[in-house]
């Protein structure tokens, strides 16, 4: 099954010029998402993991039905102010101004190996901010899994020092 | 397995005087989620449904393995400016003010019927508006499903029109 072809995509989102991809059309068509998750556990199964983090909100869509297939509990990556209890947070840059993300200071212990999964790779900056929060926490990044990846952003150069894997790429269009 | 027992519960979360009761616990523990999905579909299965329809964003870490374990496609409903095709939107009384969710208008086919699924049902108007949404893009709302309610807030009063369950209870607390 071609997962690329399943991607709708959506000129001028969210602004004029960007190009969007959009996997609202992967996940309604059951076939494509079952493959899709099927697939990104054929990869994870390879590592040795403790725990699955995603980042808010479409890394919950691709990084709970993981989580389960591979047995491994499931973490919350969520922007400033959406976890109830005491938090780690790490900033980021936008293209004009910054964000932040936080995790659960007890989500992770001492040494965890972490697999960290977001739909979509761009430029790269929430992931990296992501595998910061892990290791502030303690963790350690044992790979990190995309579905999307737009590599004409260069999103790898943020992530060079670890393991990164995406199903489906649209470079040069 | 008791899930109520796997759901911390946070005082003063988001303001002062409410207990917040925090599904994270829950999810990072593997054999925990893995029941609370086995439970929803248990239920899940007994309606006939073709999709699987859940809140943002909490409601897609449930809502996304259930969907996989019914072999249906899953479609989300945003926050306002989200999604990225074409949407019908409805707006929902908060506290104080209002808020717009949203859902693609392609992404429900007239007549088709629909699971909807949050992870807790408070006072029921992000629901409410959700089942508008459903109606208003062509669809009926086959059942809905939460992991956990909160009966003191009388929710279900503005869901009388629907077939309303739920795993986990805190009533009086």
């Amino acid at each position: 099954m071609d997962l690329k072809e399943k991607i709708r995509t959506i000129p001028d989102f969210p602004k004029p010029g960007i190009m969007f991809r959009d996997i609202t059309t992967l996940i309604e068509d059951y076939d494509a998402f079952e493959e899709t998750i099927k697939r990104l556990f054929t990869i994870a199964e390879k590592y040795d993991i403790d725990k699955i983090a995603g980042i808010e909100s479409r890394g919950f869509i691709f990084g709970t039905p993981l989580a389960l297939k591979l047995k491994k509990g499931f973490v919350l990556i969520r922007k400033k102010g959406k976890l109830p209890g005491k938090t780690i947070s790490q900033e980021y840059d936008l293209e004009y101004g910054k964000d932040k993300i936080e995790i659960h200071t007890n989500s992770i212990e001492e040494g965890d190996k972490v697999l960290l999964i977001d739909d979509l790779i761009a430029t790269g900056g929430s992931m990296r901010a992501a595998c910061e929060l892990v290791e502030k926490a303690g963790g350690n990044v044992a790979a990190i899994l995309f579905v999307v990846e737009l590599p004409d952003l260069h999103g790898r150069d943020k992530l060079k020092d670890y393991d990164v894997r995406s199903l489906v790429s649209f470079a040069g269009e």
